[in-house]
């Protein structure tokens, strides 16, 4: 291994390593040494990728960010109808936040973050221009209703998701998060979707669970 | 004024106090000192009526809930159908965020409680218990369509409140909630209303905002 990739490795371990210990025990009661610890390397490594806790903590929602932008990504390339892609999109983020700890402590962070103040806007804004991108194009293909304002509604989307994953967190630790998905697709897609289309939406999304 | 009573008032300055110093400080950076300093009280007094920061805490969590509970039992004695009861009180609660410091706060206490895994449950649980009875209700009245599960719209409804206020915090400071509740609405209604209600919903609801 050269030392380039040796470095980048350890970088990635210690992310993991904050990830965990973030989660575990909630950002003000995570120390250095904690992190260390759950990264596997020496202090001294530690301060060689990161200056402070802030730092850490900054990286872990950006790798978060990055990799659910990436699982976005990859259902874009794959060029399905609009409205299609929008409910993937949230079930892999449903599917990430349940078995990826890096992506759970991201939004841990994340919601952490706003709750101090120091607002993290960028995945939110980031969101929500996706999803008004596809919102446009799904009312071009017919399956959104034209009337809808589509920076309205996309932002809907990414409030509703936000505090659907979040509820679940609190009342279920995630347990019931694809359920809720489901449910909040259900509701949305009888809002959105205009009624000559309701028939066909069995081939476009999986049968709703609310009704 | 008896000695009682006094107590009583010292104890809501420090309520209000707390919740200023909260919210302007965040819980981690807020000490005893500036909860004293917001509320104008000495910090024996602050002592004799709460035994630490947390008590603190939990006690603005609650007072929060105390006020958003008793406006939503004044809409709720007022009669109204269910669905605009629902309704009402989201629009109430949101006003409640903008403009009452106490409700500000332990909206905050409570996001960054379960930020750190101290889950506080209790409200979301009693909001969804009432919003359900809501939602049982408003299916007998005709207004919501009677295959959809109540328990499971009236914790969409809550979750999705819930994400839209964070977010119009996040991206706004809130400065928009109002009007993104309407919005919540406006899709809400078109998804769960029977089509042949939908006319009448203008005699239920303010008109909608998104379309």
């Amino acid at each position: 291994m050269t030392l380039q990739k040796r470095a980048e490795v350890t970088r990635a371990a210690i992310i993991d390593g904050a990830a965990k210990a973030f989660e575990a025990l909630g950002y003000g009661n995570t120390s250095l040494t904690d992190v260390a610890g759950h990264a596997e390397v020496t202090k001294g490594a530690l301060y060689f990728h990161f200056k402070s806790k802030e730092d850490l903590a900054m990286a872990v929602i950006d790798e978060q960010h990055a990799r659910v932008r990436m699982a976005t990504q990859e259902i874009l390339d794959r060029d399905l109808p609009a409205l299609t892609a929008m409910v993937l999109m949230c079930r892999e983020f449903g599917h990430q936040l349940c078995t990826d700890p890096v992506v759970q402590a991201g939004i841990r962070l994340t919601l952490e973050a706003s709750a101090f103040g120091h607002a993290v806007r960028g995945p939110y804004e980031d969101w929500i221009t996706v999803m008004e991108e596809l919102v446009r194009t799904a009312q071009i293909q017919g399956d959104v209703r034209p009337e809808l304002r589509a920076s309205a509604l996309a932002r809907f989307i990414v409030a509703s998701f936000t505090g659907v994953q979040m509820v679940s967190d609190v009342l279920t630790e995630r347990e019931d998060v694809m359920e809720r998905i489901e449910d909040m697709w259900a509701v949305l897609t009888a809002g959105v979707v205009p009624s000559e289309r309701m028939a066909n939406l069995g081939t476009l999304l999986s049968p709703p669970v609310l009704s």
